[in-house]
């Protein structure tokens, strides 16, 4: 280890407890969707006391509405400030975002929460509430890992991007808006919560809705009808069978283990309304997972495709196909090369900091890294603390010293990838 | 045609303008459920004019539902008068008893209506309005051929006893009570819209719920959980094949054109609440077809314990086996042999009033006279004027002179069912 690594390190550890209880602020701020000005206030006050240029604003909707890439789940983000700061290098170095959301899914049940899900309580070295795991708990490692490098007097040559983004759990407009801004970089890495694997490939994924038509008749005399249930399991199977095809001819490696690498998922069918009626409409609704490699585009014309010739070859279907749409959230699919320097120098990071191998895994589960990868063409990793099944979950917690010792890995990575202007 | 017959028709037809007046008042009276006061002060009135000893009593929930065919849409019938008006006969003859429901499924989409759905506007020969086919229409034919009857002088020697209840839209608990408090006869009928076919067997029907567990898992990781969906699609095979077990051994020739004598129709279909989750609950109801000579009880057993063994089979139900309800509507079968007496006068009656042959069918929905059959042991028959396919929809209207003419033929069925004491 070398002496600026170890200077890096001690600085961390001796404010280990200041940064846990800046985590309890920003825990404390029920940082929900169209709820997220005072955590940001925080982080704001936080950027400007590290020094770094501040830029605050509300994504313009009719703006991003122009992407390709954009997906809504409401109609403005006045009010919903997305918040960069710039830690400006001395130049001649490689940049880096560090990109963390800073929106939390709602508590649901509380009487599901042993305390209040936004206390932040810190107990047997666990901190709680709604987010510390997904993930302010990763935000505060990278900003803890900035403080280290800056209050050490240390200069990067490459710029360093804190992105404090809105909606990521709705698809990821935050960072969306963040790109378009022309917030880019060599590199980046997104805190999600891996438990510290490298999730090097992350499935993308989008939500399709299908209507299928019957004609209703009255339940006694039901054959003189065609009951939309019956037909939307023929449909039904006709996703299993596309899910199968599309699985048949993934051979990368990370996906070996895994049953289904590309699932398609559906979540819900809701249909007819009489329980004496024909039933004349059923709807399901589902998630298409999304390759690493592959256009988001490409794959709804896939499921479009193979449910329009489903449907020509059935005598009912024919001529009254089903409806296909897609709708509501989507989050883009990302992959970085095993051996891309930026994943090289992580691996080797790793094993400085963890005295371990790093795991590296394709997730099965979208984030930012794909709007970054596709959008901004940014190679985009994912590792942080915490553990994906306490996403989403009551009783959410982090384990503190994750939060610390990932600040590390991220400082070593700040100088090794951005590079260090010699003192003096 | 007898010089009794003809007197009737005579005072049927010169009081036909007054009927239907009569009539309008009735469809201007909105009986939707819990609103049939106003209707049932119209019925009382005519009957007392009429002469008829008048019963009015509000069915008590308790104890209606010590009785196994109850079924209940709410849980009180306050305000909500069942009437009964009784013409005693000169003794010796047979009683019978005439039974129309009072109250009408609600007008549903208004837009839909040309008229005000309760106008009672006469044009071109029809009424139209709700309730004037199902089954006002029919009521005022019945209580025509009783004034007729009164009014002619005629002194019948059986009892006449008028019902006009409540809940048929519902399952029947205005005619449960009334056969409950003892208005039970030799013999009824029911003038449903038949089109002035008989119906001589209806099939009886009940609803049921299905229940069905998965478990729940992220759609990205599909193959954690159990999809309640696919495990659904097993149910849904599992009761077509009951229902194709059922109808494989009726032989009986009334249903001999018919595809599904005795159809299990799946209404409705709900489960699951997320895109991205894979659903651990869906629902399923509907309504299973009970034949004319079943016992509901049979049947349910049936379904229970078809899907029991379907489960017993499954590796995934037969720890997670479906659940089974009956609830809401029921309606009871009803079967009166071809060759019974009082079918056999019926089928005179109406070739001597409409010079053809009576067209008798069994019908794929239950009546009241299932409840008048099974525990009143009442033979009773479905006949009356009106079509059914114009119950229940919108610009719901009757033929005119198929009231007048459906009076007629009840009319006569009075003086030979009944017998008529000689004048003197």
């Amino acid at each position: 280890m070398t002496d600026l690594q170890q200077q890096l390190e001690t600085y961390i550890d001796a404010h280990a407890d200041e940064a846990m209880s800046y985590l309890q602020q920003l825990i404390q701020q029920p940082s929900v969707q169209t709820n997220e000005q005072g955590v940001q206030k925080i982080v704001i006050e936080k950027l400007n006391k590290l020094g770094l240029d501040v830029d605050v604003w509300d994504p313009v909707y009719d703006e991003l509405a122009k992407s390709p890439y954009f997906v809504a789940s409401r109609d403005t983000y006045v009010g919903s400030p997305n918040v960069v700061g710039v830690l400006k290098g001395q130049g001649g170095g490689k940049s880096i975002i560090y990109n963390g959301h800073i929106d939390v899914v709602p508590e649901g049940d509380r009487s599901k929460w042993i305390d209040d899900p936004f206390s932040g309580k810190i107990e047997n070295g666990k901190m709680y509430g709604r987010g510390t795991t997904d993930m302010k708990g990763g935000n505060v490692a990278l900003l803890l890992a900035i403080e280290a490098v800056i209050k050490s007097g240390t200069k990067l040559k490459g710029d360093v991007i804190f992105h404090s983004v809105i909606e990521e759990e709705s698809g990821g407009v935050g960072t969306l808006a963040a790109v378009l801004r022309g917030y880019t970089a060599d590199a980046a890495i997104i805190p999600e919560p891996t438990n510290m694997k490298l999730f090097i490939k992350q499935q993308g994924s989008m939500w399709f809705r299908v209507t299928v038509e019957g004609r209703s008749a009255h339940g006694g005399t039901r054959y003189e009808g065609v009951s939309a249930i019956e037909q939307v399991i023929k449909v039904h199977q006709g996703i299993l069978a596309l899910e199968k095809k599309r699985n048949a001819s993934i051979d990368d490696p990370l996906y070996s283990h895994i049953p289904i690498p590309l699932p398609i998922n559906v979540g819900s069918i809701n249909g007819g309304s009489w329980p004496s009626s024909v039933p004349d409409l059923v709807t399901m609704e589902g998630r298409m997972g999304v390759g690493p490699h592959e256009n988001m585009q490409e794959v709804k014309k896939e499921l479009i495709d193979h449910l329009a010739n489903l449907c020509a070859a059935d005598d009912w279907l024919k001529d009254h196909p089903v409806k296909v749409e897609f709708f509501g959230a989507q989050w883009v699919p990302n992959a970085v090369a095993t051996d891309h320097p930026f994943a090289e120098l992580m691996k080797e990071n790793f094993e400085t900091i963890y005295k371990r191998k790093l795991k590296i895994e394709a997730s099965p589960w979208g984030t930012d890294a794909g709007l970054l990868g596709k959008v901004g063409n940014i190679p985009s990793l994912v590792i942080g603390p915490g553990e994906t099944k306490m996403a989403h979950y009551p009783n959410e917690y982090i384990e503190i010293k994750e939060v610390i010792q990932a600040a590390k890995l991220f400082a070593l990575t700040l100088t090794s990838w951005c590079g260090v202007e010699p003192k003096g």
